[in-house]
């Protein structure tokens, strides 16, 4: 069980707390005099490439890597006032104070016209998912019974924001390590509401959906079963969860961790599946950290299916990726795949594999 | 006018010299001992995501910033044999040492199945690209005719990989600066003969294909009329050539560079439109380069027609692009863009296009 409270910050914006056991005081109030959020981003759409761009304007001044001490996914303490008036916590969601998509873009931003020029408010919702009060831990290290927490409130953010007029896809993904960009250290998520079908999810979308028509059956289970058949990509299986390098893997070491049963978001998890998730997601998360003498950065995203469309031919699963492509050597998005969206990965997927299984 | 040369390096690669005028002694031979280069590069293919990726697992132990006097792309002198057996050159290219996608790799890397390990050879070229002998320039810094040299070996080298069998994409394009990951300091840019059509330019072809079907008219050139008549998002224009933002910009200062008259690709350029070019991408990069105190890292690639489809719809343009969104910050490309292909910009394109005018 997870116990979830709700709070309202200065500025109006939302928090809330998911504890591991009932009867945590989380009653602090914010004494903070923040001004009101303002968001003005739109999206817009290019004819030519067949995709939405986000233009937030607004977020150039946002926080960029304060000092430790300034920390504001820490609890508030000390007099020291955070974006967490509690003085201590499990997992607390908020919404970001600097957010690229918020309900009330729609207000701020008219669509300013049609072809060429398509455009529409930045209207959706971008969260903050602090993983634990411990400023100086990583996912990778909390406890199987804390980590579920994690998932449990990612699961009830995933129902609440999938309910948000405008919102057509929920997205929870980590990125973690200064070499992606990660301007706040404190062990933190992040989940975006779309107001469209980002355009990767809307491939496969589309791609599972066309097998199911055409064969009845389900694109992912079919792919795991021959994976888990040919066996070379595979980093480990439990009950609920398969743990593998894909076949045609963009990144140096990439893994993805798909749910045995045919299961469409995190919202639909059994109990067991959820416990189940906590460990396999904590054991593919340590073998990252195993590759190299340091941590690894890595991007971490779930698949999850789009709110409106697509649910039923939808398999969930998560993807973990790190750019580090050898000790102190980065794979970075150059011409090929930044101007062309050809990924070169100098690392074959099975060689991946057999380093994440530990051979 | 250009003149060639070609060349053959120990190793059998070719190597071909683009020289500003006639005449210039470019006999010198390769005295290297080098081992035939191996390529066992594979093209795989996601069916869930519905995308190609290079799978180049030959390439990990390919130079990594190897110190100045080391250069594999300065001329060879004093008996250190570089790439370039000439003690001196204007333009020279040649083929990649360690190439993601080469000819041979055919025979070595047979089609292993399939649907769903659906994968090829990584059949196809990679060229490097020297834009001058001068160690310590950079493209923006080259001379309007030392640049049109460049562009002829760019449109002489896009004609000759057309030919190639299996090649279906040619794309031109340089990484510069570090904070992309380049590995080697000395102005140069690359070529990839793919051997499928990259999918953001499929996407852009199929555009540009339905738009024409129902308009019996091209995509950009209306894109381009339009944009001219908005004129908040234009740079410059020139005779032949027009410099904007793209209304729906992903990075933070990004431009294209659009013919004016509906053509395809750099071979079919005029002569007129070649020397306009020079100076109109020498003016673009310089724009790009006066945004920040120190040399903007960029990334620069030429949208080129497929080679075998959709050369009717087809409108060449050019675009460049940075990562960095304000002087010692960089955009990353993290869990939206990584994860999900969407892009968060934080730069307004109008805003981006008053900077790069100088407003």
């Amino acid at each position: 069980m997870t116990y979830r409270q709700h709070h309202t910050l200065a500025d109006g914006r939302d928090l809330f707390y998911y504890d591991l056991d009932p009867g945590s005081d989380r009653s602090a109030t914010d004494q903070r005099e923040l001004p009101e959020t303002a968001t003005s981003s739109q999206i817009r759409w290019d004819p030519l490439f067949q995709e939405w761009a986000v233009i937030a304007g607004h977020r150039q001044s946002r926080t960029y890597k304060p000092p430790v001490d300034l920390c504001p996914l820490c609890p508030s303490r000390d007099g020291k006032a955070t974006e967490i008036p509690a003085p201590d916590y499990d997992v607390a969601v908020f919404e970001n104070r600097f957010p690229s998509l918020a309900t009330e873009a729609a207000e701020a931003v008219p669509t300013v016209g049609a072809f060429p020029f398509r455009s529409g408010p930045g209207t959706g919702r971008c969260e903050v998912v602090c993983f634990t009060s411990d400023h100086d831990t990583s996912f990778a290290q909390l406890s199987p019974r804390h980590a579920r927490t994690v998932i449990d409130a990612l699961a009830d953010r995933t129902t609440e924001l999938s309910r948000l007029p405008g919102v057509e896809y929920v997205f929870c993904f980590e990125n973690r390590g200064e070499e992606i960009g990660v301007t706040l250290s404190h062990p933190h998520g992040q989940i975006y509401g779309y107001p469209f079908v980002p355009p990767r999810m809307l491939r496969a979308a589309e791609a599972a959906a066309a097998y199911r028509d055409e064969h009845s059956a389900c694109l992912r289970c079919e792919l795991l079963r021959q994976e888990v058949e040919a066996g070379d990509r595979v980093i480990s299986r439990s009950e609920h969860w398969t743990a593998l390098v894909p076949f045609a893997a963009r990144w140096p070491y990439e893994a993805r961790l798909i749910a045995n049963r045919h299961v469409a978001s995190l919202a639909e998890l059994t109990d067991d599946e959820r416990t189940d998730l906590a460990g396999s997601y904590l054991d593919l998360l340590r073998r990252f950290d195993r590759l190299f003498d340091t941590p690894t950065p890595y991007i971490a995203g779930w698949h999850q299916a789009p709110v409106r469309q697509y649910a039923d031919s939808w398999h969930l699963g998560c993807e973990v990726f790190t750019i580090r492509r050898a000790a102190g050597k980065l794979k970075y998005l150059a011409g090929s795949e930044s101007g062309a969206a050809v990924w070169i990965n100098d690392i074959t997927p099975e060689n991946a594999a057999a380093r994440l299984r530990g051979d």
